[in-house]
């Protein structure tokens, strides 16, 4: 398995010289939560963007990068705004591969609990209920990409 | 899905007029964690011990609990040090149902990443891979119950 | 003595639905840290604005309220970008009192440390070394409103 | 000014292979508390010990300690529970200097905000109203060592 760190809200830290929330060019966050997963776990960061600033030639390059792995299990941190985006994106282009969608509405930097959940909900499903196709899996839900959407005005993702 | 908490360190919270950490009777750590999973899951607290503490009784106690619930699958909050020791009491009562045992090295109210990891884990078990048995979630880990060890120099729960 | 509570950086609280720090109407950080406080000290909220969004007329409305007070010993909770500016307002209004204009660079939700000590410098100014003036209590800093300034390169208030 | 640390509850952290808070040897939270002060601060670790386990040969180390110090402003970070006592012990030794000493109910570690509070309060008097004699400075609350004590019950530094 290999986590794609991608950026988004989920790696968010409070920079305060700019008195603003910025994405790093760091893995920190995912380093941090799985030093609490006893598993063989690779990642790479790249992109480290807002999700808002998603363009197709970053979704290009994630495909690239998903193409070019070695590993069938992929979770791939991404923000939540165009989650779901970049998730039809890659299914349209990977098919034999099991490839999780997560992130976090509330920074690993702020409040570890809703990160660290979300993470392993994808890891869980990378490891234990192998299947091909691309999956969100936030907030306790884990389904086809395309059945799983984001209430914008409860914060949270659902089934449709 | 139900989710029993019996204590241990997972719900440890320091009390600084005895200058210790103790297991409060109060199910909070697993309220704030259930707050980022979108599903339907109760929780109902019993015992509240240090596992180093847990008797026979107790153990009774919980698979009468257990045995009066409608609940199919159900997660077992428990402290680490006697969790394979109740868990193999439960497992030899209890035939019918998925009961997934989990708990943390770290208490909750110091550092809430293990904690969420280790609970959204066994939720996971339950909601997205019933099958009758006891089991043990923790790191990353998820197997039957006598598969599982905690390795107690390293802190860490592993496969056998 | 009483803590008037304007808003800024102090304050801020993430907002998972906007995915920004907002400035919530709420004295909730204030009110954390002076339970470590064993001292009679009152507070009232007023404006709850980023210091950049304040006006004159929000100066007006401090000024105003300060002067119908009863206590002489007043700490002003401010944003940081114009606290030297309305700490100049003040002093050009108000000069029968000892006013500790304080705050932080890095929200007290997102890390407690520097606000509680910057609050707590200013306190003491206050309790301890009463004088009549304008006075900025920041990074251990304690002087005239006029010898006090932000160097916006490291975020760190420094002596003139 | 500099920061005699000679461990306490201020200090501990969780030791999760113990399932205990221990005094580290470490002096990290001072270290991290005064990046927030920006004044120049030295430190230097000693003892390490929870207050309850402190002896007089520990408090003959103390003083020795402060003896051959060329500083005049010293901040003691130590136990609570024996605070007064040790306080007691190095004001019949040492008279030309101002000697403060706090510390913290609630582990830094643990919650960041009364650590932070305490230590800044003794910073300021050691700074901003330097005499000679030995303090107290604990929960807002600064005075001579004989005139301040713990309300066991309450876990808050009073005056008597």
């Amino acid at each position: 398995m290999i986590i794609l760190n991608t950026g988004g809200t989920f790696n968010k830290i409070y920079d305060p010289i700019k008195g603003l929330l910025i994405v790093p060019k760091s893995n920190r966050a995912v380093e941090e939560i799985i030093k609490n997963i006893n598993q063989n776990i690779a990642y790479k960061g790249l992109i480290y963007k807002d999700s808002l600033e998603f363009t197709d030639e970053d979704r290009e390059k994630l495909v690239a990068t998903i193409e070019k792995l070695d590993e069938k299990s992929i979770v791939v941190v991404h923000g939540t705004d165009t989650m779901d985006k970049s998730a039809a994106y890659v299914a349209q282009r990977v098919k034999d591969k099991c490839i999780i969608f997560t992130g976090s509405m509330i920074p690993y930097s702020i409040d570890k609990a809703e990160a660290s959940s979300n993470l392993t909900l994808a890891i869980a499903k990378g490891l234990y209920a192998y299947e091909e196709g691309v999956f969100i899996a936030m907030h306790g839900i884990v389904a086809k990409h395309n059945r799983v959407y984001k209430d914008r005005q409860r914060g949270v993702f659902c089934l449709k």
